[in-house]
């Protein structure tokens, strides 16, 4: 198995086919792909920020905002004629950055409630996340591939900011209240820890047929 | 500036000289360099699990041990021939782990604890930390150094685990107690976002540089 992500490719072309108007008329307005990237990065530090004020249902949806703008970076540069090596990195890098300090937040924000559990599971949705997109870059420096798992940046962020917005509903969705979030870090980081063992064993296996060819 | 690491080249060389002898009697133990890497980290998993039950100095000291047992599954993969990529990249994906699941124990233990800054400098460690390598790696995807910087991991292990060991001092070592715990998460917070904007800039100027030959 190598685990497929659940977003088809088709539905990932009809999304930036959306973005692209959007991000053509915040072209219009003076704005830089590079612009975009660090004005989105700036909203993910927001989203972090509601999260250790425990404000889950506004954290969530300012990471589905910013999660959404996050692609008219992309957008716009590619639109333009602007696509930059360095554009690319700085938008990986901050990325990373923005995800790690959203559930840094969280953890802050659980542990502000005194829940550890909370702590717990977003302390290790971190660790395991982070090492998901590190495996993949590591990967490709040796020239292999590393995209593989049950948990790329796009499905972690889309349960995180669904547990956000669940758990923050006033007197506690269904019941759960803010188990949906410890919920969703819990899947994050069970995820997460399956794609970083499916990306070592994706790695090994891609070494060993180029060894035997 | 670049931005150096404390620690010189030639002290580099003369700790893996002292490395060698151990990890050739580990091997003739019938230990596989790949072996090796896993107890490396199995014994990170128990620094972790000490600092989640607040045994600051057991895991400072776990952390020290098992920082220096990493040099020897390198050490032996080279000294036998038996060095890889796959070994190599092993080893990169569990040490960054490791680094993570360690931040995140203390991060525990301060939630245990009730004291919600360390929790917040631990996670912040954490969340800039795993970027300081991610963004290395990223570099080096494209074929562009990314080594600087002023917080490379040997560093942020030696200061993470001077911090574990001070803090858990009984009585409170010179007054401070967890204090140079915090204050050791807090400098590898800060140098890490540091270490951050450093390869972001690096990774500029080099493309900038291409572009001008």
């Amino acid at each position: 198995m190598t685990g497929r992500s659940f977003v088809s490719p088709a539905t990932r072309d009809r999304v930036r086919g959306l973005a692209l108007p959007v991000a053509l008329a915040l072209g219009r307005l003076g704005l830089t792909p590079n612009a975009l990237t660090i004005l989105g990065f700036a909203g993910t530090v927001g989203a972090a920020v509601a999260a250790a004020a425990q404000q889950w249902t506004l954290a969530g949806i300012l990471l589905l905002v910013f999660g959404i703008f996050d692609l008219f970076d992309g957008a716009l540069a590619r639109a333009t004629g602007k696509a930059s090596k360095f554009g690319a990195f700085l938008d990986s890098t901050l990325d990373r950055t923005g995800e790690n300090l959203v559930l840094a937040g969280v953890a802050v924000g659980f542990a502000q409630a005194g829940l550890t559990v909370g702590v717990l599971l977003a302390v290790l949705a971190t660790a395991f996340a982070s090492v998901v997109t590190y495996a993949r870059a590591k990967a490709e420096v040796v020239g292999l591939h590393g995209e593989v798992g049950i948990a790329p940046r796009s499905e972690r962020l889309v349960v995180l900011a669904a547990g956000l917005v669940l758990a923050g509903i006033p007197g506690g969705f269904l019941g759960f209240g803010q188990a949906w979030l410890t919920v969703a870090l819990g899947a994050i980081a069970v995820a997460s820890a399956v794609t970083v063992i499916q990306r070592i064993i994706h790695v090994k296996r891609q070494l060993e047929q180029g060894e035997n060819q």
